[in-house]
């Protein structure tokens, strides 16, 4: 594409996982020649703000092989006491409810007001082959083209863990790189939005103004996470249909117990058409930081959701450890049968898996 | 209590866990010592419907005495082929909404149509000496001595997955002595209403009508979990206010997306005093089974919980084994410090911890 090479912004592809085609085997053999740089220019070229060092790193974050991931982790922990000092929203929205365009006209006026802007997203259904949210950067002319902007598309991978934690990683590294706000996109595919709730400080849910019956549809759990529903596309013919849809949604934030915090989701309309309404989102968004940090609630949610990562990571680690035993899947599926046909219980099932595990250890 | 010897229901306690106190030492060694009846005793006493058996037997379900656990496991394989032949009801609320007097009105109901009902309870908060949900009796004066209920207090224990495996598997043996309704009552602590929804065929909110804003400090979730919501106390001064909730209870449903089986969750209102409405739940109830046995819901959602009971019980227990561990704490709360001071990433942190497990293990 000519446009990589005119911006500034040189995107790295996400590092795929092993594939037999002789086209990726070649990028990967390609990569690995490349001339790796050491951690400490990493380090130093990533607090300059320099974007290729950056989507390097980014790249190495993203790396399944192991002496990549050894070298991300020793960038991430010289970068680490730069970071943490952006604000950093979450959006959400089905496919067509315009993410791209919002997330342009958005980062387009956060820039303006001389913010560095990165936007990085989280979308486990994707793949290099696949195509993945963001993937497609001519959906963001404008912000693409910004020396402000940085903007990275979805780690590839198939586990929603995986893809967060890489996520979860490259803000950090943003950060250190000066981006003072990150935004993380996601699309409502399995668990994608509690992954991304748990690592922003804000939570917006882009909705789009219909016939009536707004709140049919959504998914279970949406709501109750959004700090702020955005009903966009709120141009010509759709402004009075926002507007009764605006009315509709407060009603149901409504129903809803507040947040620890005190805070009632607001819902807002916007048009990112017509740059309509984005600078009362994010003086709200701004207001909300405020509060939050005068409050102490800011470092408070921080924390915990640091604290939630790491257990995860841990909970999840010792299931995949027990579950991908080929032993154990087999004796699993065979416990499945005998559960159908009611020949035993979950629980004795379970006990027999977790003996025959822990006598496989000992040997 | 004078009503235990009176009634044919000899109700016996759960075992608690190990104590200091002399007198409980006693009642242990008084346990043990009582004559113990084989499994093919206990099996075909419960088989043929004794309230006495079914009650020694919950109470080795109930044990953490290995050599119970055993016999109650063997009881329990025996059982199994006679048992999943129930209707099973989940009845939430919160202190204060009449679950009690509603149970009772609704027992007498159903034992009145000929079926046998038992009633257990799921309480993560009681142990003998707190008291526990049901454990008073006397708040069940007309079901404690009907012949054709059982009930029997929730198991004590701290944590949830221990007393609700010992409700699932006592809902076991229930089914097996014949009670073809199994009422399972919970409190809402912390998730035990998740925990109940997962083992029933159909989740019963009780609420109060109050002053307006009824919506407003339910639980998040819960109205997502149930099947039906009923509005109780319906009588007095308060049928109007009932009326009025209903309207707004049934408003808040239509928001969320209908079930998987296109069940829309029904709002009912009840007097269990005047024993008002209870008929009309039941048909409901009855309905709403029929239907999903027609259209094979029935079975697949029991299977399905059956699977997510076994594969929570793995879980449970891995990460049990890894933090229960003393080096593992210790570490953990270092690592927590050095997170909160922004030293390390949730990730390496995670890392580190379970490469100390890993090493412990080959040791």
């Amino acid at each position: 594409m000519a446009k990589k090479n005119k911006s500034a912004l040189t995107e790295k592809d996400g590092v795929s996982q092993p594939e037999t085609t002789s086209k990726s085997s070649a990028e990967k053999i390609k990569f690995n020649r490349r001339k790796q740089p050491s951690v400490t220019e990493f380090v130093e070229k990533i607090l300059s703000g320099d974007i290729t060092f950056l989507s390097r790193a980014i790249t190495l974050v993203e790396s399944t092989n192991p002496k990549h991931q050894q070298k991300a982790n020793e960038i991430l922990d010289a970068c680490l006491p730069h970071a943490n000092n952006s604000t950093r929203i979450g959006i959400t929205g089905v496919p067509g409810v315009g993410k791209s365009t919002f997330i342009e006209a958005f980062g387009k006026y956060l820039t303006s007001l001389g913010k560095k802007v990165a936007v990085l997203a989280v979308d486990p259904s994707s793949s290099i082959n696949k195509g993945s949210i963001l993937g497609d950067k001519t959906r963001m002319e404008q912000l693409v083209t910004d020396e402000n902007a940085f903007i990275r598309p979805s780690p590839s991978g198939t586990s929603l863990g995986g893809v967060a934690q890489k996520t979860r990683e490259s803000i950090i590294l943003c950060e250190a790189a000066g981006y003072n706000t990150i935004i993380i996109e996601t699309v409502g595919v399995g668990q994608s939005e509690t992954a991304v709730h748990s690592m922003v400080d804000f939570f917006l849910l882009l909705k789009l103004a219909g016939a009536g019956d707004e709140l049919q549809g959504i998914k279970r759990g949406i709501i109750e996470m959004a700090d702020a529903i955005v009903i966009n596309k709120a141009d010509g013919d759709n402004t009075k249909n926002a507007k009764i849809a605006k009315i509709e949604f407060n009603r149901a934030l409504h129903l809803y117990p507040p947040k620890e915090n005190g805070w009632t989701p607001k819902v807002m309309v916007a048009s990112a058409l017509e740059n309509k309404g984005i600078d009362a989102i994010y003086s709200m968004i701004d207001e909300y930081i405020t509060d939050n940090k005068r409050e102490l609630f800011f470092d408070k949610k921080r924390n915990n959701q640091n604290k939630f990562w790491l257990l995860e990571t841990i909970n999840q680690k010792l299931k995949d450890n027990f579950y991908n035993d080929p032993k154990i899947k087999e004796l699993l599926n065979n416990e499945f049968s005998e559960l159908e046909e009611g020949k035993t219980t979950p629980f004795s099932a379970a006990s027999r898996l977790l003996e025959v595990s822990k006598n496989k250890k000992k040997v």
